[in-house]
């Protein structure tokens, strides 16, 4: 049993290592690169692609899983190679080659994914889409999962969901928000709304100045965590203390500084995860919705908070000139406006960005959408749900990354993400009745600890929804959710 | 045959892509990464390299090498076969747990480096060198040149180098180095000379703009290159149409700007390199040295000659304030001092640095000199070779960047490079009398064309001799460098 799970263990390693010699690659490819590299670094990323699914997929690493599968194990052991059975079985699944060929064509797609958005045209993105979704379709005839294709697709991100399961729930998530959204749309706050006013054109440094402020005060230290710029914010794991954010300059300076604080939610569960499971599956989120509550909870239920404001409204106040009191910035924050962008979306209107995506992605995964009829659907789907239609595609189609790297089944997770956020912050509000106190003074340590002894300290231990019943009493719970949301736009609309 | 040939392209590219990946996370390590993810780094790097080691030793990958090795081809595909059965043999000498624990070694050896240098104490350097020496030791034993041990590293920089032809030839520039010395030590010129006066205290942001703006007008532009800060200055080759080059501020402004243009130098070479040997290894310089001699060009021949200050003073003296005339300026910059400091060496005292590394090294290497008495001996040696002593490590044995990556051999290549420009030089101002007119206009077009089509175009087609042969006339000459030196110090010291 030893020489097995010392397989495991070496075998488990240089498949983490590779992954963030790629982590590295992509955050390179996003923030410095100059653009002539990116051929190059799409057959550098292709490559290592097919190494790292070549050595999980080693014959010999998946003996040793088999093995221990059978043998009496301690829980975390035996968990770990639960999940390695799972993951090695599916993996081997896909031939080397379709490995390599989606890891080129998706690094191409993104670069053509940058020009097209910046030229917003989806012509130059659209048959590199269409070759993307033509390989993903391809990736779910070779999983074969149950039920609907996207089913063999959405695992990867959400183990155990299904658009079964999922239909259902959006179907309710839907029938809040737009409950709650029509009760806002008649109040008289909402109809004598005026547009943003209060903080237009602050300088990029002050910006990240600010940016920069919070980072560190939520918990990510220069020696461990970095920032920079990048067309699309993300965060990126590329080694044990070295976790990296990126950020976005827009003209609503909210922009900036909430999606950092979103970033640095992600970067925080990194560095917060179990250090005795390192290099080994156990040291990872069990699930994207997971990796996402954290994020959102940082972003929506704290740096939307009045508390929260209560500290940082004097700084912003001073450092960006601002001229108006508390009550109107918190406000002018949470502005309900049915946005064309996603990632600027108001915490209302965004679910609503969820479910047309993942609508869409049912049917470019099952046939019944093409590519080319992608800009016409959304648009339609905008005027449907938003009530509005996009000016062009940089403000469509063309405005999320994931599609150009195939991450096909990732945005339901944002909305799981989000439900999950609620949950843990009604649960943290429970077991610490004065924390907004603590938000006030800009202090965040017990959130730190909290989280880290409830959610982070877990690795993937247990399933993500287990993970939530532990901290929270109950799994996926959309009601908690839309009562979030009930009593605090209730209260800024008075509706 | 066809098959043979597939195997070998499609295994030079892999080996080439991971070199590709190794040099970003280089790149990184030493610009960007939190300090917190050097331990990560290392473990990266140690898998990189031994699966690159692995490839490149691969039984398929050298059988096929053998079999065209006996086969008639032409010349570009026998000379490609030529270096693919050296390099490969040599290689296989070296077990993949010796080539991992090289890579871990000097990775750590690297970061204790930068600690050392910035706390000014060789004692945090010590047993991470100690190990670096003791595995390049073990090295020359795998390798078994004949001759000298160092033989078995100096190789991997220029080929068919040996300590034996090296040690006269060094001889002969320390002769030659120590007789102008003296007419200038001698000269009234010299000693009336008053210490650095015209450019002090330049900001940061006004020395990276003149830097960006020489790089772009030698010839790099911002697709296919970038220019960040690091430590110690050096150059990658992170893909096609992508190179990078980084600089360092330090007191003196001559430095960044410099060292500038010598990492230019260099990326020129490698982004005019024959694409269509792409993938393969002739599109690489055949030696160091001949790389060492396109940075050492620019930043000798042309940054430090009268007609480029024709053009660059008074931009210069309008960006940073400088209270000078052109000749001031001129004797300034070109000023003979004794300093510590081998990237910050005027042109006489340059070529002493490098015997003096040269010998530590040999000693280092046959076993002659141990690790702890490197500060002393380097103190001594200094002394001895320029009359001055270093008041601490930092500026004396623990400047330079080499050997904490185990990169014994690579200095001589400095002083061959620097040979080959003086070489060059003469023989383009043969081809083209009046370059320094274009020069004195800050046009390098004529130059840089003349340098793709003498020297980059060959990649590695021939030996780094022969290129010389082939652009000057004749291979390595001493003597042109030698003149080269008299005829500026006369002129500039009246001497």
């Amino acid at each position: 049993m030893e020489k097995e799970l010392s397989i495991i263990y070496s075998c488990q390693k240089e498949v983490e290592l590779l992954g963030q010699a790629l982590s590295l690659l992509n955050w390179d490819q996003q923030t410095y690169m100059p653009k002539g590299g990116v051929s190059s670094r799409a057959e550098q990323c292709a490559l290592l692609e097919v190494t790292s699914h070549q050595k999980f997929t080693d014959k010999k690493f998946f003996s040793a899983v088999k093995v221990l599968k059978k043998k009496k194990l301690p829980y975390d052991k035996k968990r770990m190679i639960e999940i390695l059975y799972k993951d090695i079985n599916k993996a081997r699944k896909l031939p080397p080659s379709f490995v390599e060929e989606l890891s080129r064509t998706t690094a191409l797609a993104h670069n053509a994914w940058e020009e097209a958005r910046e030229k917003s045209n989806f012509v130059i993105f659209k048959p590199h889409l269409e070759k993307v979704v033509h390989l993903k379709q391809k990736q779910t005839k070779y999983i074969k999962m149950p039920g609907h294709p996207y089913n063999s697709l959405l695992d990867d991100y959400e183990e155990g969901m299904t658009v079964e399961k999922m239909k259902p729930a959006f179907e309710k998530l839907k029938k809040g928000i737009i409950n709650i959204l029509h009760r806002i749309e008649s109040s008289s706050a909402y109809q004598q709304q005026k547009p943003l006013v209060l903080a237009t054109k602050i300088p990029k440094e002050a910006q990240l100045a600010m940016c920069r402020d919070v980072v560190q005060r939520i918990g990510l230290q220069e020696n461990d965590s970095r920032m920079d710029l990048a067309v699309h914010p993300f965060t990126t794991h590329i080694g044990n203390d070295d976790v990296r954010i990126t950020t976005n300059i827009r003209d609503n300076p909210f922009f900036a500084f909430e999606s950092t604080i979103h970033e640095a939610g992600h970067a925080l569960y990194e560095l917060q995860m179990p250090k005795k499971y390192a290099h080994t599956v156990l040291k990872e989120s069990p699930s994207h919705g997971l990796h996402e509550s954290q994020s959102r909870f940082w972003e929506n239920m704290i740096s939307k908070s009045r508390p929260f404001w209560t500290f940082y409204f004097p700084r912003i106040k001073q450092a960006w000139n601002i001229q108006a009191i508390e009550d109107q910035w918190y406000r002018e924050l949470n502005r309900i406006n049915p946005g064309m962008i996603r990632i600027e979306s108001d915490e209302i209107h965004y679910g609503l960005h969820i479910i047309l995506r993942f609508e869409l992605e049912l049917g470019l995964i099952d046939g019944s959408i093409k590519v080319k009829e992608l800009p016409q659907l959304w648009n339609e789907k905008m005027k449907e749900l938003f009530g509005v239609t996009p000016k062009n595609d940089k403000e469509g189609v063309l405005q999320d990354v994931h599609w150009s790297g195939g991450s096909f089944g990732y945005f339901p997770t944002y909305a799981i993400g989000t439900i999950y956020a609620a949950q843990l912050y009604a649960a943290m509000k429970k077991k610490m009745p004065n924390i907004e106190q603590d938000i006030a003074q800009g202090k965040y340590m017990l959130i730190r600890e909290w989280l880290q002894k409830n959610v982070h300290c877990h690795g993937s231990l247990y399933q993500a929804e287990e993970i939530i019943k532990k901290a929270c009493g109950e799994g996926l719970n959309t009601s908690i959710y839309i009562k979030y949301l009930t009593d605090k736009y209730t209260d800024l609309y008075n509706c």
